[in-house]
């Protein structure tokens, strides 16, 4: 499985949208309920501030290398950056791209020197409790947003 | 509303697959009833003949233009070739791009010579039959197919 993070671009913004705007993918975001609108999307992505987006591309020999899924940080102005993953290939999900594609995501961060990793698991996405914990990922003892699971890693 | 028609090619693949791996857009499809896998996503792409597929691109000066959607026609051997239209971000629908898309789309068809073109669209997909009345498109006598009603156009 040869997985590549290359920095997302505004070309990239229609595809994270799209995959963003399904049922499948947002029923366990904290706020959003319903397909993303162009405006909000935008407008996020370009007041982001201490963070980076990466598209997660699957190199594929017989058909294409194709981008399968996003990845980001944020807080960078932290010692414990914040982790955000999706695979938006649905049928994709739980073949091992996601965790390929946060081991680089960690690999990166600690190659900047920085402490560790933090992120949030909404209660009922037994998945990403899985995928998390397969990481290497802990539950943190401070459990600080309601209806969600945090997790902390330390380099 | 300034809306493009830009022949699509391989590097919207993924974009195409995420529209059409969504409940909402997908529920009214004949045969599909889950999100795409790639295989048989790009199997049909490199396989499909007597088609043109374009993406529906938005022009949008606050923000960026965009690619909102795809429309198609296929059997262009046939003197009425059937047209395939999908807005793919939600929130446009019901805003006159379909409209205009179409508009294109059969003004391509005109200036090629062909007799007219048709189309089908579910029985329960009401949007799409006000939006196939709307564009002038006229309820075949010939009802061909379970579950769908037939729509042709003559040029």
């Amino acid at each position: 499985m040869n997985v590549k993070l290359i920095e997302a671009n505004d070309e990239d913004l229609e595809l994270i949208m799209a995959w963003r705007s399904n049922e499948l993918i947002y029923r366990f975001f904290a706020k959003q309920k319903a397909p993303l609108s162009w405006e909000e999307h935008f407008n996020f992505w370009t007041h982001r501030k201490d963070r980076i987006d990466w598209m997660i591309v699957l190199e594929d020999e017989k058909t294409k290398d194709r981008k399968v899924g996003t990845a980001n940080v944020s807080e960078l102005n932290t010692p414990y950056p914040t982790l955000g993953l999706l695979i938006g290939e649905i049928p994709l999900w739980s073949k091992g791209v996601g965790t390929t594609a946060l081991l680089k995501v960690l690999d990166y961060l600690k190659s900047k020197g920085y402490e560790g990793a933090k992120g949030w698991v909404d209660e009922k996405n037994l998945a990403s409790q899985r995928f998390n914990d397969k990481c290497g990922l802990k539950r943190d003892k401070n459990q600080d947003i309601a209806d969600k699971i945090k997790y902390v890693i330390k380099f």
